[in-house]
């Protein structure tokens, strides 16, 4: 079974986000969205939270699941026999480090491939910080991302909703 | 009358953005500076700082004012009822960021654009921060901004002056 | 008064042309689109067709004008008292471009500036070489280009219409 | 059963192309290796040539094919039921011409996704145009394309072999 | 005497920098890699680490001495009467960062060049952070910087060694 | 000694090639200019032209030549056993050219290193063919290239003088 891991962190997850996704169950038999614990960063939500927001928009794909981890992703990869780690590409920046990520992770683990898709235009300047951005300043993110992100991030900017 | 903001945070103002804004002052009837508060950069210089410096620039131009703000950058132009924002552009790294912001800005205010000009070539290598490096060593930044921003830098670094 | 020149080859005309042209429209009080006569490149379809195609969609907006030149960008600048040039840009290899030529015509005449708006995302990918591509193979061009280009363009390549 | 298309001129194929090819292979039930006609371009070897060179590499391979197309990507992808065209990414400027393709594509047949590859490092120099380029001279172009392919370009450039 | 400055944080060294250490020390009579003590990065490992890892590989090596500066670049190449800087380019997020410096550099010290060279392939996906984010997860650094680094990097992520 | 080769088509000379290989000059004992027959470009001006402009700028200094050149730039390198090409880079595109160009000619010629140096701002949007274009209508190249080159691209293009 050709199953692929879409790795990240998720902070939150954006429209951007679930469109990469979608499109990879579309062409692959599983897709395992993984989580990255990423205590280093200082997610703004936790882990279960990132979790949840992104459970929620997969509910009834039965192709797709989530899981968090806190690994290097090819072993995360290997542990679930995933050929292929998929991740979107919307800039220059975005794919130099990417190549230098997929470079990497194909040295650590010679059979897991990186393949990249194209983000979709109407989301291609989509990032989660930016999101947090403007909603730190009360500006309107519907369509951004999954309404329930958009309610959880006007409670902790104290905005009603 | 057609009025453009000029935003940034200013911490110091370079001889470039004093370019950048005295080049847009020729294009447009009004240009309106605007420094951020941005709380969270922990700017070096204090908001009456980084106003003042330009203040002092900008005396006697009659068509450019410099005003702080504190919300998203589209928020601001509006209040000024301005037809868009201008930025400097000085390499593809500053391309990419500024693309995002500004495809953002158009979907959180359809009718304000944002406009960008190129960066004199003498001033394409030049940013706040390097300026801040740069005296932090006691190099000699002459020329790279206005005199007063130099003292004050080289008093904060401990040069006489 | 404040007048910007648009210019290109526009061989042809895309809807991601007129999208710049007519958010230039917004902002300036007159807009006048510069078709380059363009001998050297051997343009697919003649100077006339491409006129005619630019006037069609801009017939009834009193602030924008289209005309032909055969000479530097700024001298067709200085000829109209045109205080910048717009131009759209699409990606990091039409902001090099773009940024040589901006520097090139500022020394070429230090008072014509060169402004830039961001193409939107739905255009970013668009440009009149695909378009020709895509037409040549019989591909669905509804939606890129005016209808008139689009038949124009499947009546060369021998598609009824 | 999963197909993904792996369209080009190949001309002529290089090692870099064979590894992008092979990866493929690895990942997917069957790759089938599209030869563009590309009466545009004329290319240097002619399409039969171009589909030998590849033939050779890919014998014993069951599940790679090679198969000349004269249309839209898109639509070579359709016939054959892919689900995917895959590319492989070796630069900056790589980068931006696929995006801008993947894009066109993704208009053209909203359900063929085009999925990209990171050449191998050892291969992210390499072009077809290069390799002919070094032959031409002389140069030794052994380790960047099959024998059989240095044989030819030998044999073309007037070298004994 | 043609000396180069080789300068860097080299926290810690990489087999990437190795080699464009040793590729400068075939083309210059002497080159002295120069380790900034750069307090406000808190690099990882100290001072007296990133000497020693440099000098365990240069040992032999008649015209490659190390050095630490706590100054401007330019002002150490001065003291140690070098004509030029070197670094070496992986992408091109690298070269805009360089290339700004480059100039600034050029700025601050007239006589003092920068040169590049390109990094090698096999060693263009390799930095300092990527290998101390693998090590943190225990993956195997073995090919991507020297023993005795990779022995003190996992001794400090708690794996014996 | 240290030889370096500086080559190009040259097609004419602009002021940024003519800095690049003068400052080359202040760091290399010797700088062999290597002027490329190019025949399949088809340069605009003849081969002893080109070398002409060249010599014309260089007479009194003692330590460059200048000298064509129709094979390998790598094996022009090892006739005259120099260490190094040298090359300016201007450009985000010029790296991944040059980037390309270094990695194929090091994979010819191992002891033969590709060396970089940044344009001087004020030449980095200079090249031969913008100079070209600019003068075939009629604009002004004063400064961006030698007189002699000026002289003959006005009469050329019909301009007295």
């Amino acid at each position: 079974m050709s199953t692929v891991i879409c790795p990240g962190t998720f902070d939150p997850v954006t429209n951007g986000h679930l469109d990469v996704i979608f499109r990879a169950a579309q062409m692959y038999e599983k897709v395992i969205v993984g989580v990255a614990k990423d205590s280093s960063k200082k997610p703004f939500f936790s882990l279960e939270e990132r979790i949840s927001f992104i459970e929620d928009e997969i509910s009834g794909k039965n192709n797709i699941e989530v899981e968090s981890f806190d690994s290097l992703v090819v072993k995360f990869a290997n542990k679930h026999q995933a050929k292929a780690i998929i991740k979107g590409l919307r800039a220059v920046s975005d794919f130099e480090h990417e190549f230098q990520m997929a470079q990497l992770n194909k040295r650590l683990a010679e059979k897991v491939e990186t393949v990249f898709i194209m983000a979709t235009p109407k989301y291609a300047y989509l990032s989660s910080s930016a999101v947090k951005e403007i909603a730190s300043f009360g500006g309107d993110i519907s369509g951004l991302v999954p309404k329930k992100v958009k309610s959880r991030l006007q409670a902790r900017n104290g905005v009603g909703g």
